[in-house]
This record gives C-alpha cells, structure tokens and sequence, in this order.
C-alpha cells in the first residue's frame, strides 16, 4: 500500500506563532484514500535541512508532500532546498512564468517570478480548479503552506495516488485500560491483519477506553471485532463525547 | 540557546483519528521559556522508529519531548522504544512500582506495572502538583500523550531548561509580498540577529501581509522595526483578524 510522509516547513510553526492546520487535514484525507501517512516532520526555513529531510523522507516513502515555504520572500527557501536534495538546479519554469506574467502583468517583477522557479526535472500536474499546476519533483509534491490552496491543490491531484481504503471499528468500555491489557495483547496475536489501538478519555465520566480496530481485510477485522465484542468487559455504546476521538 | 525537538508517538495521530493537540502547545510554551523548538516529528507505535528517532534527536539537540505511548497496553512502546535508542534494559523502576500499588492496590496487575518500567538509568523529577514523577532518560523527557496530564508535568519541570526569552515584533501591510521581498531582503542582510518572517493572508479583504520580527537582542530588533517603518509601504495597523497568528 502506498506510504506518504507530510513534511511542514515554517519557522512560524515551530515558534507557535501559527498553528500547522495542514497535517491534521492531510492526515484525514490521506487515511480517506487509502494512503499509510507514516511521518509527519515540521522543520525550520533552512536550506540544508529541507535538503535533507526532503532526501532522507523521499528515499523513505513513496510519496513526500510539502507544506510552505513557496513564495516570493527571503523566508522560502522550499524549491531551492529541493533541488538541493536532489542535486539538481533551480531553474525558472517557462509555463509558470508565463502564467505568473498573465496574472500579475506589470507586477511580476523579479520577486514575483521566483515562484516560478523549480528544481530542475520538476513536472507539472494539472487538476480540475486549478490556476497554477502542482509542482512534483520526483515522489515529492510540493504545496503551499495557506491552508485554503493547500487543500484546493491537493484535493485536484489525490487520485493519482490513490490506494485501497483502511475499514475501521470502535469499541468502548468503561474498564481500565491495565485490566484489559492481557486480552488486547491477546486479540492483537490472534489478529495481525488488524491494528489494536487503545485510547483511554481520563477527563470523562465515568472514564472510559476507545479502542479502534484498522484493517484493510474485511473478513480478519469483522472476526476481531466479533472476538472482541464477546470478551471485552463493561462494553458501553460510544459515549456522547467524542469529540477528541 | 537551548534547542528542543518533539517526538508524537501514536498511530492514531497519523491515522486522523485524534489531533495532535501537544505540539502546537509545547510550540507555544516552549518559545514563551526561551527554548528554540527545531523539530516537531510525528511517528507511529513502532519501537525501532522510536529509538531510531529518540536516538537521532536526542544527539542533535539538547532536550527531546516525547508524548504518548506511554500506558498498560500493547501499543504503549515508548520506553522500550528509548531503551533500545539508548542501548539499556527496561527495568521497573522502585519508586515508580510503589506509587502505582499504593495508587491501584488490588488492581496493581502486571500489566498496570508495566507503567512502573523505564530505561535503566533513568531518573525522575519531583515537580509541585505530581502526583507521579517526570522520567527523564538522559536529556529526553518522557511525558504521557494525554493533553490534561503532559500540561501538567511540563509546566512543573520547565523551570529546570529555560532560556533567555525570544523578542517579537509585527509589521502588517496592504502590499504584495511579490512588492517587498527585495526590502525584505536587504532588511534581512543589515539585521543578522533579527529572524523576519512574512506571512501572507489571502483570505482577508484588503490582502495582508504579516511581517513577523523575532530576536533575543533588544537593540538590533529596535533597530530593526525603525528601519522597516520608515520604508515598508501600505502600513496598517494589526488587522482585526489575526486568528491565524
């Protein structure tokens, strides 16, 4: 099944200066299409460290998506970080800067077409309500860090890299997690096509657990849940606060 | 400056089905005690990526946060994980064993007491409002991925790592990014100690643009607001707006 890694480049994230309101997105929508998101990094606007982080995530996963860092100002440093990753130049992308050229006029001056210039190899996707093409360099697609483009942007190119959806159950209970522990390792054992997870709510009452079932195999995730269901202790309907889960 | 890197461990982050409600707030509190926060890295339940990560961050900078993965269940790897990163054994720890049976009595289960083990040579710290000591393997602290109880243990240990305190300043404009990058730029060049950040918001009708102004030196940052005053065009006073920042 396809991998993916989402890297988050800003220094305004790691100063909390924003709150990064991409990840949890992607993370959502890469779970609705089948995608396994195995890392999420948010590093700093430095060249070397996206270089690295691009190269190491890239050779890692099957597919890399990157979040800020393109724009016109001193502070995006993406694109050249990527070329540098790869070894390759930044070079100025004729479709790109003919497209910027048509929206700005006047205005594009030299700042302005930077964002036209990508690593060299760089492809262009285009997509359904899409003004500027997705930039892609090899497995690694580069989008911008404004939440509202980011989603626009990746919602036009998602089915190229679609793959088999993870089914998944619930169960709750209002046992303590240490007094159920023995049987979820147990059901875990019986069950290795179905990940177990355990999510204790301490801030409810009564206190209770959240465990999920994830499975791409139907017939192993509906038999877990059934072995389940007639073990576990205290079972409770979902409780009406869910709101974290 | 003391650096900082986050570790998330949890499936369930990278799954959607919870937010990451921690590093965002350890961004925050992190900048507000003087620790510059380099890395936020999200991974799954996995014992050979914790310590393959505890071990790299741990190395590179000079506290490592962990959340989550730390409980009864068979998904709680965590401090196997930073044993193995470490190279140590988990052991159970005296203090921590006779905590949790005072606290549990009867129900002081083997799998409850697995919340007593920790890598070999670590230590705790006692801190106002702890109920149960922070365990701290080297310079990696180990907190519990629950929002409520991370807050608490963190804010009575961060005493023990706090910096000098980052300085900030905003500017806010009507102009295009694409307008001022070059002023940006030499702003940039003449003031080495100030980091600036700009940050569009696309959104908001006029078009904004944030220009954020972080240093540790009061001088240079004075310095550097005067001169950006006196050239940056379209000033506005701070947008009523500024959720995002």
């Amino acid at each position: 099944m396809p991998s993916a890694a989402v890297l988050i480049i800003g220094d305004e994230i790691l100063s909390g200066k924003f709150r990064d309101e991409n990840s949890p997105w992607l993370a959502t929508r890469l779970r609705s299409i089948g995608v396994d998101l195995k890392r999420v990094l948010t590093i700093p606007d430095d060249i070397d460290v996206i270089a690295r982080s691009v190269a190491e995530l890239s050779a890692a996963f099957d597919h890399v998506f990157t979040t800020g860092g393109v724009g016109p100002t001193h502070d995006d440093l993406t694109m050249a970080g990527v070329s540098r990753a790869f070894g390759v130049r930044l070079v100025r992308h004729p479709t790109l800067e003919a497209l910027l050229r048509g929206h700005l006029g006047d205005r594009a001056n030299d700042a302005a077409l930077r964002m036209a210039e990508v690593p060299e190899g760089a492809v262009l996707w285009e997509g359904p309500g899409l003004r500027f093409p997705q930039v892609v360099m090899r497995n690694v697609l580069i989008f911008p860090g404004v939440p509202a483009l980011l989603r626009l942007k990746f919602d036009a190119v998602a089915h190229r890299f679609s793959g088999r959806v993870v089914l998944g159950e619930r169960l709750h209970t209002t046992a303590a997690e240490s007094d159920i522990a023995d049987l979820l390792t147990e059901a875990q054992d019986r069950f290795p096509d179905v990940a177990i997870g355990s999510y204790p709510k301490f801030d409810s009452k009564p206190y209770t657990v959240t465990l999920t079932l994830d499975s791409r195999e139907p017939g192993p995730l509906a038999a877990c849940l059934a072995w389940l269901r007639a073990r576990l202790p205290e079972q409770i309907p979902a409780p009406f606060d869910q709101s974290a889960i």
